[in-house]
């Protein structure tokens, strides 16, 4: 029972993503369909390629990811399929998978990229706006069969990259971004907690709010407190405890956090 | 692996389609379930019957799919089952199936229906407000183990049918109708591209909105710039590039569309 | 292939439910995963409690249900996995199961109810803020795939209990309280059916909203008319006929709800 995971910006109110799964469920039958998130804001490549990086390492070797955000669908953009490490990406090539890349690399996975040229795994008609359901899906569900990468088309030596930001030494700390705003309005940070020397003298600032200490969890503070904590992703993240802390605090997506080691720290 | 698909207007907040999918397991453990969507807006029968009739040529022969979007619940109004060609339908005889009815008898393929009457195929107990849970589950479940059309009740000769806007021609072009507004707000028609004569020509208005010429793909023109294409069903639809339509143009669903041939075309 | 639910406040924006599942399908393969909802409110633990207690009687013996409503993750509050009769649960012991357990007790099921301590059954790391991966998932996989209960700590005596709202007696009828609003605005009680002496007879007040006689279906009033009916699990509910009971009435959850026996009845 071989996974496929997906992962669009389609939403829920249209049947698209349960018609990508009649198209992959004709092909592999025995596939286990996992959704990722269907609700990436529309055309937010960054978003996509976020959701995607932070699930990827809880799936088992052999599992085949779609992920469909795509504003250049029916343009010349290459449709790609990509072996990383164990694991394989179906998607456009436009930068929605910049992320794993650059995570396979600082790990050493093995990476094998391939631009989807043969059509003879496509549906037998493509349309222009929909190759999430003729083109990634049976892809995907073939690669699922155990078809060799290879077979897809030829190798593709420069992926679109995009420039993810990334955190800045300062003489006393560090300068880093919001990369994402989660369901409850945590504010998740690109800032790796193993930079923290010392995190409970460690000061955060977000705007004009500053917040002293990183904390273990949120249960240990009074609820409306905005505290700083790692997240499941050892990352630096701001919470509103049992609240919403974008919606307190205003902050969206790009904005800069800095960090300093306490002056008495 | 049989697959069942459930289209409901439940929304995903309750555990209405969870009890739902527990019903179907009890029944058929190894089901495959997949759901179209369960955004449909609460009673609207059009809607369900337009999600359904998108998906459906993409599942395979076999697939049982439920659909629900049943004000009528607990009513004398009859549950169903149907066959067309080698996929299946199960749920209520009000209209919801009618797109499904004409592309059937369309394309040729046979139509069985049948009033479901067999109790023994419900589960003990029915409640008069939840007959997705009661009814259509376990029927559904029954038909994806094997049990035959006719086992279930006898035949319908005349089910309900709505009577579909059609898009009526014009001296020189057509009117048509908004018949779906989807996530990304594009505005799907009633209007097959195989009409149009010269898309390139081709004129397309919209309230005060004019546009000149069908386009490929939404990524050959520059964001922001409101466009008609020919979507994924070879219908015509107007889109706003990385935009959304609906909202731009105020347009609703039922709103005319007229199509021209350019005089210069 | 046994089924494992999941129930959450995690939304469904983010990947941290297919982070999860991609965990649960790392151990047990084959399991049949079904969401019964993600859309319980931020840390709204009686409603988590009330999404699934109505969809268990409707799981087959084996089903596992993880459920994550957890504003103390990562405090010293215990993780638990429950037996009740022969389905399992899996959460955090913080009064989430309080409506099941009571359950378990009127219908005499057996129930044995242990503290997570056992690690070798954790993911090898254990971050501080989503348990959900980390613990919950792993447990219930392993707890599918056939370890014993006993396996996973020790017995658990004294289970975290919420007081809920019960139905009072009064002279002449009861004083129950509105527990849930559900997707389509329908208001659900906690009075049971089997209370009401004389339904077509019975007076139902809500606010300053008074309705004569408990109905059988929504389809026998007009559009617009306020009712009271018996709902799919036999609980008094306040219904819109095709519309939305909540913003028609202003009501909320906890807002009291009293039934008379008319005195002409």
């Amino acid at each position: 029972m071989p996974i496929i995971t997906l992962t669009t910006d389609f939403g829920l109110k249209d049947s698209f993503v349960g018609t990508m799964k009649g198209v992959i469920l004709s092909i592999c039958p025995t596939a286990q369909l996992v959704d990722l998130t269907h609700e990436i804001p529309p055309q937010n490549i960054l978003a996509g390629g976020l959701a995607l990086w932070r699930a990827f390492p809880y799936f088992p070797a052999g599992t085949v990811h779609i992920a469909v955000v795509d504003p250049g669908v029916g343009t010349s953009r290459r449709p790609l399929a990509v072996r990383l490490g164990g694991q394989y990406l179906v998607g456009p090539d436009n930068g929605l998978f910049t992320s794993l890349y650059e995570e396979a690399e600082g790990r050493g996975w093995s990476i094998e990229i391939v631009h989807l040229t043969n059509k003879s795994y496509f549906l037998p008609e493509i349309s222009r706006t929909f190759h999430g359901r003729d083109i990634f899906s049976p892809v995907a569900a073939h690669l699922a069969n155990g078809v060799p990468l290879t077979e897809f088309g030829p190798p593709v030596p420069d992926p679109v990259r995009l420039s993810l930001p990334k955190p800045e030494r300062l003489p006393y700390g560090w300068r880093a971004q919001v990369i994402g705003v989660d369901h409850f309005g945590n504010l998740t940070t690109n800032l790796p907690a193993a930079v923290l020397f010392a995190p409970k003298q460690t000061i955060v600032r977000l705007g004009r709010f500053e917040i002293r200490g990183v904390s273990a969890t949120y249960g240990e503070h009074a609820p409306g407190e905005l505290i700083a904590l790692i997240d499941s992703e050892n990352r630096l993240e701001i919470a509103l405890v049992n609240g919403n802390a974008a919606q307190f605090t205003g902050a969206h997506i790009g904005d800069e956090v800095e960090v300093f080691d306490s002056p008495e720290g």
